[in-house]
């Protein structure tokens, strides 16, 4: 499996680097943003540890850390919703990672059916902060596909 | 300033709620993706905790907070290139939002000069994850702006 060197200690010397040494947080995670590279549009965040980072390098189809389960995950694996990674870019002090990716199965990135986890746009109203959904649209039936709403 | 509740208990009430709850982390933080308003390009990531969320919202001016210095900032103070903040969405489990932003000033969000912070794509070359830069435009002289590279 593919290995990552460890960061520099200087941080200023990972805005130029060539070499890929992303920098792990404390739970040993980076994260990672997820876009549509049809047209840019985000899809959803995710994180992801040394293993899952390789594994979406090495295979070229997108690999997350669950925080809440502890493991690995290939996205789509229980959905059929695989994300084929296109472009693998990072940022300038390497502690998160942007894929470019191309959805299989109901083209849909978010657990509840909808293309994008970013569904919802944040508001004011009587000096609460509310949320209206921008897309109801549901590429699938989580209930059918999950077990589970 | 606005205020926040709290999140639910269970997590499955904050896919389809209409009131914006936050879930801030261990740490007392969102994550934020920022995206250009213009075409949805991926321009940085940041960490928002509730001041920096709520005077983002409240200003229409993009806030994080700085891990590193333990600060609220107001993006583009230094520099000028304030982030004008067109559209706040949250995401499924409402910990993290997505920025859309009009920037202003040198029209970069990068500290480096670029545009975007993701300015290199990774690949792998004989064994070894690498960097390859995809932008080497620099909007503005960080050395001039910053008094630092």
């Amino acid at each position: 499996m593919l290995q990552f060197e460890k960061p520099p200690q200087d941080k200023a010397l990972l805005d130029e680097a060539k070499t890929f040494t992303p920098r792990f947080d404390a739970h040993g995670l980076v994260t990672a943003v997820v876009v549509d590279a049809r047209d840019n549009a985000v899809l959803m965040l995710a994180h992801m540890n040394a293993e899952a980072l390789a594994l979406t390098i090495e295979t070229g189809f997108a690999h997350y850390f669950s925080r809440s389960r502890g493991n690995i995950w290939k996205k789509g694996e229980t959905s059929g919703n695989l994300q084929r990674v296109t472009e693998v870019l990072a940022d300038c002090d390497q502690d998160a990672v942007l894929l470019k990716v191309a959805m299989e199965g109901h083209d849909a990135a978010c657990h509840t059916g909808r293309r994008s986890c970013f569904y919802r746009k944040v508001s004011v109203r009587d000096g609460a902060a509310v949320l209206d959904s921008i897309d109801d649209n549901r590429a699938f039936d989580p209930q059918a596909v999950y077990g589970k709403s």
